[in-house]
């Protein structure tokens, strides 16, 4: 119908029309700055030393001063005194050595005597002495041009007694945040309203990266009212300009079309995902980038151009984030012709990492706020398979990987009261959740994926939670099982609509819609133990194929009137105010390998797990009882 | 004479004792923030959405919305015509989904059609939408309470609404100087004075950590001043106090003394080079650390314990920073019963990283300002061999290691300017120097741990500068010499003594004492060639013991008065304004394995020295000719 994107272009080369057109890296101006101001500041010219440091002879030990002449023959058998203060003089450390002194004895080296000290050997010339110049000589380079100056460099300038450095500006990043339906963070955003967060974000990721973000009043969708912004920002002394949202290709969509009417299109469409609708060009000479406006596609689209951008303009290398191989816990098919970011936690494990995808959508920012790292899959690959080799680039610090625990399963919210005791116990710590339900969870256990599984597995023949299943799944491995919590599951309505129904039979009969949750998780597998106790058939059953990842989302499409009805734990209904109808209750399980128990992670976790304040935070989410929270049962 | 430290504990123990007094980590009290003003705090308390996100079930492509139901049937052979707006409404990505509408179906699968639009295939429901809550439901955690919040967590957070967070105060931290010979920077540090670096140095460290410095004014060396400002800096709320200097046993050194009095002292010196002589204690239940006056001493304290105790206080495991593996450049022997800290200068290689030890002074500033990386060498080592595999912890980004060129060899003022003109024209680029000596240099450069050496190394048989001695020692290696400059050497003095002697027989004659340098520098061998050709013995030479490593060094030990004449290049005598008697022409190379010119930061190196801009800075050195600089000899 419309021309969508013209043609996509990869970051790389997106970046590299933007880069060819900037003039040389480095090329901001300088400007002044006392030394003690320049901290995380990058030098725009060669520093040299003002003066010596040290800047004259002095001592390098406690002890006395004396001429290396003065002490010759002296030697434990033959001891010398030499008299004070004529031909020894007490120093300290870092004091001046006396004219005419040339060396320093240790006091521990000496004796106390009369009218002066024994020493019990010779010193020779400038021994224990810090020559002036030393560490630096005056005019010495003490630190080219492009460094970043961290604490030991101030200190370097310092003590050359340099106070004042050439830095450069830090470039000035103008981000004007563009949409109808902006409004502040705190309103409400219902009726197709959104919040303004990304203007704050890539605020936030400016300072960062070394520049001075100003956060501009935000603009409608309209071209002309555009133009005017984007022509006053680069007139008003922006280095670059971020237009948030609008870049895309949908109607009100102006960024791309504004910016070759100002000044020049560079490339419109990237082939990445997230990140995907970024358009880039030039206004008076400086670039601009339209930046999407889903959460994550933004800060992907910042990371791969913005902050090379401004390195650039610093004649800095653009930093690259730690990274490390990890094997990947499930397959990832790959999206043709795109290099796709896939957000994931991490696990260590004794033979190295474990990395968990999270959720692929472009909006979900939380769960980068929650990614320990990103993992790029190039455009031209097949997918990958799991347990294949990869490298991530951590965006957490290596540390909290490394305390973490991953685990993998069904999602519990007393699960999240977990990782958060962990994280106050033992500082880094946590719980990361790859949800992959609970039969996933015990597969990923299986192949030493996981730290630690969760389920809640209904076994139809015995009636018995778990047991069963762990059984078939890990025949023969030792594992321990460790009871979260019993909990209640049952049927959500809207507020007032639970007397509509009480069972699955009435559900049916009422003709009303349900949100049923994945195959494989032990809700599902609930639900269809009780269509069968019921005698209700799936197909009788209206939404059976509408299938939600967790109860919190099975009972926000309930809420939103979506569906009229799903089965969740009481705590997802009462957390969006809905009605509850109890029709079980059952256990969840964390299993664990009998082989894993002395690591200390899961030792933090077990004491959790004991402990009466957590258990009473897992009460009061409604719902949860606790009463065998904690107790052990062991396989096989 | 005196006691000395009473017994040195390791850095570990000296952290866990002050440890154990602080109570639980992560204690400071929090402080309530708008989000978009928290960035790089640490929460303190779980994190839960306010909202939902999206908060509304939204369009995810850009399309029309319809109804799945009206859809059925659709296909390209069979198209149908959707009449809008009754069953078909334009939607844009991120738009609320109309009320009474399920799917959205993308523009490109559609045709403009009288009255609506005609589609090729049927429409499922809920495809293309973004439903309400996908991204995180309301209630649910976002973050455990220890987690830093950087530009994502920030983007979360205000996503689901959340506008104000709970984080822990910044730890405050008093620097309080002492020392009686403290000045300011700028001012004359002459007469024994020390200019305060290391409190401007500390401040920037400990705001990188995510405290809050205050310098307080500096106090004098005296226990009664001392114990009042100690009181008074907790008194005023400092939640860590450091006391720089004044923590060693020399006679003005009152820290440990006072803290034990004021307070409690927990341990004094650490088994730890450099940074033995910290003191560590309370005062009113806040730790007080004496940190040492030497600047790298100061900095290495500070890391092992300042960096720990602030992360502590946040409730952050400590951020241990990025290592590497590297091959050890020269051997190290070790000084029994400490740990030492090496700084160390590193290059990468096909084959990995070489790490090369710079200088091990404890008041060598500027050596940890150029260094890349620490290698810590445990206590009860027995030195480290040449060849070794040793762990490095780095500081300086890797992008700055990988795109550096490692030098050994002869030092020489030109070097600076290469080396900041390869930071301009590539950033992050540059050149390490491990200052070994032409021999030295010629040697690494046999072993592969040089991409580069630099000699000026005559032989006396033939007359010849570098060719015969770089045949020598890499006999049939496919080198190229690249002339970086021709230099005059000759002797220096000071001011107004220059016609005291011209030539080596003057200086024995006249009874000067001269400053020599090391064996294996081709100063030396110069040295030792112009005394041959005068028949002066060594012996004869006054000084000639005396050995310094750079020309700097020389000519400022000539400045000082500790020598009366030293053999140094001539911009080495002007930049410290000493008069100059020239005595030889020498020919500086760099020399350049074959097999590395490929290499594109050679290739960079190559283009500088042919750069006329280059050669007009080195000129203006003074003493130095390019006639034949970038000029190529090749072997064999």
């Amino acid at each position: 119908m419309r021309p969508r994107y013209r043609d996509l272009v990869t970051p790389e080369e997106a970046l590299a029309r933007l880069l060819a057109r900037l003039g040389p890296a480095g090329g901001l101006p300088a400007e002044e700055l006392p030394v003690a101001e320049a901290a995380a500041r990058v030098t725009a010219a060669p520093v040299f030393a003002a003066i010596s440091s040290p800047p004259y002879h002095a001592a390098a030990m406690d002890g006395i001063a004396v001429r290396a002449a003065d002490t010759a023959g002296a030697s434990p058998t033959r001891p010398r005194v030499l008299p004070s203060p004529a031909a020894a003089l007490p120093v300290d450390t870092g004091d001046p050595l006396p004219a005419g002194f040339d060396a320093v004895i240790p006091v521990e080296q000496l004796n106390a005597a009369d009218g002066g000290f024994e020493i019990l050997q010779a010193a020779s010339e400038r021994q224990h002495v810090r020559l002036k110049g030393e560490d630096v000589v005056a005019g010495e380079l003490l630190l080219a041009r492009g460094r970043r100056l961290g604490p030991a460099q101030l200190g370097a300038l310092l003590t050359a007694n340099v106070t004042r450095v050439a830095v450069r500006r830090r470039p000035r990043v103008a981000i004007l945040p563009t949409g109808d339906e902006l409004c502040e963070p705190g309103e409400d955003p219902s009726e197709g309203r959104v919040i303004d967060s990304n203007s704050r974000m890539l605020a936030a990721m400016v300072e960062a990266w070394g520049g001075a973000p100003t956060r501009l009043a935000p603009e409608l969708d309209e071209p002309g009212r555009l133009a005017t912004r984007m022509r006053a920002a680069v007139a008003e002394g922006a280095d670059v300009l971020l237009v948030l949202a609008g870049s895309s290709a949908g109607r009100g969509d102006f960024t791309p079309r504004v910016l070759a009417e100002v000044g020049e299109l560079l490339f419109h469409g990237l082939a990445l995902m997230p990140g995907k609708p970024t358009a880039g060009g030039l206004v008076g000479g400086r670039p601009v980038l339209g930046v999407p406006g889903y959460p994550v596609s933004a800060a992907v689209a910042a990371e791969r151009l913005l902050k090379p951008i401004l390195a650039h303009m610093l004649g800095m290398p653009p930093e690259r984030p730690e990274q490390l191989r990890a094997r990947l816990l499930r397959p990832l098919p790959s999206r043709p012709g795109l290099e796709e970011v896939i957000r994931v936690v991490l696990g260590r494990f004794p033979e190295g990492f474990v990395a968990a995808p999270l959720g692929r959508g472009a909006g979900a920012i939380a769960s980068l706020g929650r990614a320990h790292g990103l993992l790029r899959m190039p455009a031209p690959r097949e997918g990958l398979e799991a347990g294949a080799e990869v490298t991530v680039e951590l965006c957490r610090p290596r540390e909290e990987i490394e305390r973490g625990l991953l685990f993998a399963g069904s999602h519990d919210l007393a699960l999240a009261l977990a990782d958060d005791a962990l994280c106050e116990a033992r500082p880094g710590a946590g719980l990361s959740v790859a949800p992959l339900g609970s039969m996933g969870g015990l597969g990923a256990l299986a192949r030493g994926e996981a730290h630690l599984a969760g389920c809640h597995l209904l076994d139809a023949a015995s009636g018995e939670y778990n047991l069963p299943h762990v059984r078939a799944v890990l025949p023969g491995v030792a594992v321990e099982l460790h009871c979260l919590a019993h909990r209640v599951q049952g049927l959500c309505f809207r507020p007032g609509e639970a007397r509509r129904a009480s069972s699955f039979g009435e559900v049916v009969a009422h003709g009303l819609r349900f949100a049923n949750r994945q195959g494989g998780s032990g809700t599902r597998l609930l639900t269809d133990h009780r269509l069968g106790q019921e005698g209700v058939r799936p197909e009788e059953l209206r939404g059976y194929g509408h299938e939600e990842f967790t109860h919190a989302a099975a009972a926000e499409a309930v809420r939103s009137g979506l569906a009229d009805c799903a089965m969740v734990i009481l705590a997802a209904a009462r957390a969006l105010g809905l009605d509850f109808v109890p029709l079980a209750e059952e256990r969840f399980d964390l299993v664990i390998p009998a082989a894993a128990l002395g690591d200390e992670r899961i030792q933090a976790l077990l004491a959790i797990l004991g402990s009466a304040e957590f258990q009473a935070r897992v009460r009061a989410l409604g719902g949860y009882d606790t009463r065998e929270t904690g107790r052990v049962r062991r396989l096989p």
